[in-house]
């Protein structure tokens, strides 16, 4: 696409001096994703696998659970101000025969005012139901492989260097061979880029995988990975109380703080295997 | 409200061996932000200072522009599976008189099938008009007093060492003196957070004032500070494209990478003194 990384001029002061000079900017732009002729969803995304990126945002959020469920998928003729394409808006049409999202509001978010359930209701719209729980997947990780993750997913990540901006995320097997790494200004599009791939090469549920992330983990990646049924995901940095919570409910492994040869291991520690100590 | 972090156990892997103990993380809970008894939006945030977000929410959507457009603000009595009110539902009027905001996906995502506009309509989708733009505020900072920020931020995390996982957002004067510093597992959260609190306080907008933020900075982040006039925006690492495309536009001085002495002006870097070299 080459619209990865964006150059423009910056002025840099430092001990040394002041200069202006170009720097690389990761590219944001927003991309609309549209099912059957209406807008789904306006996600703020870094151009490239976009078709990727809609396949995994639409199996994570349980529109599809299958490749065959997506008739096509394809960029909008949407022209920017300059008369040229901005490929900013990607049309799926499902499958005869698959329910399409529902779009209103309304039926996601609204509850009665009747307030007797509302907490709950506020947790259960944002909590979706996989059709492959990774409770049973019975994948076993050494920590010596878990603890290479890290610098496997960086050495993939040949934008990193350029901007300093981009996150990414990788998908491995049990013994620490990338399968895809993407990349992403939002965390939640590279995953979704990752899982988008899997479905596309009909690899869904995702056993014996893991999923590692750079930054943090949150609910809403734990919640992606359930979807597309992976057993381990790891991340560099903390996760968020809630996602342990919905990982240990799930029964995936939750890694976190990977750093060096030591980690965290916050929910189904029996997956990995310690021949580090 | 005690819920800032939370502990659990974890099993912990290095090199000087392996063994359980408790952790603390990052609370993350949904909060579903209703507007005259109707569903607005559900985020995922660290609870705490949910009024503030609530208000700076509706200030960077552009649904109010001054506190008294707020009626009320209070937590819908919401228990949970335990009986207990979760606090995570809370309930916006806004006054007599104040449009509440269109919660139809329809008219903010849909648009014709007549695709001869949808790139721009998939970007107006997501931009919002200020009515504050910061373009002609005089502020000047010194670029000592920039470079000083982020230590000034992470003083001000008490929560961080804690867990690790924590955004922030602080927002500063002219000198360097903290108004307010808020945290979340989102930073745009945090940002929403302090700038619910100016509005609040009825500084709308904040001419004069600098807001720093952990993390990168994303076309979101511009956005927010855009809305609530802020004339410079700092962040620890990395703008993307976008970010600094309206940061320009709006007149907003945008820096990056701000380490140790060190920083990259995006925009508007005549507003940056440098006093360093």
């Amino acid at each position: 696409m080459g619209r990865v990384t964006v150059r423009r001029p910056v002025v840099r002061i430092a001990a040394a001096g002041s200069r202006t000079r170009p720097d690389s900017l990761a590219a944001e732009e927003p991309m609309e994703i549209r099912v059957n002729g209406r807008a789904l969803s306006v996600t703020m995304r870094t151009p490239g696998h976009d078709v990727e990126l809609a396949h995994g945002f639409l199996l994570t959020e349980g529109v599809v659970a299958d490749r065959d469920q997506v008739a096509t998928a394809r960029y909008c003729d949407s022209p920017g101000p300059d008369g040229r394409n901005t490929y900013n808006v990607l049309d799926v049409m499902l499958a005869p025969g698959v329910a399409p999202p529902d779009t209103s509001v309304e039926r996601n978010f609204y509850t009665t005012s009747s307030c007797g359930v509302c907490g709950k209701a506020a947790l259960d719209s944002v909590r979706l139901r996989t059709d492959h729980p990774p409770e049973n997947d019975p994948v076993q990780l050494t920590a010596g492989t878990v603890a290479r993750l890290p610098d496997l997913l960086r050495d993939a990540q040949r934008v990193f260097d350029s901007t300093g901006g981009l996150h990414a995320a990788g998908l491995f097997d049990d013994t620490g061979r990338a399968l895809v790494v993407r990349e992403d200004v939002g965390r939640h599009n590279a995953v979704d880029k990752v899982l988008g791939w899997a479905l596309l090469d009909r690899r869904i549920p995702l056993s014996g995988c893991v999923l590692m992330v750079s930054g943090r983990a949150s609910f809403e990646l734990v919640q992606k990975a359930a979807m597309a049924g992976v057993p381990a995901l790891c991340a560099v940095s903390a996760p968020s109380s809630l996602a342990a919570d919905l990982a240990e409910e799930q029964g995936m492994t939750l890694v976190g703080f990977l750093r060096g040869e030591s980690m965290n291991i916050y929910t189904r520690a029996d997956r990995i295997v310690n021949d580090i100590t």
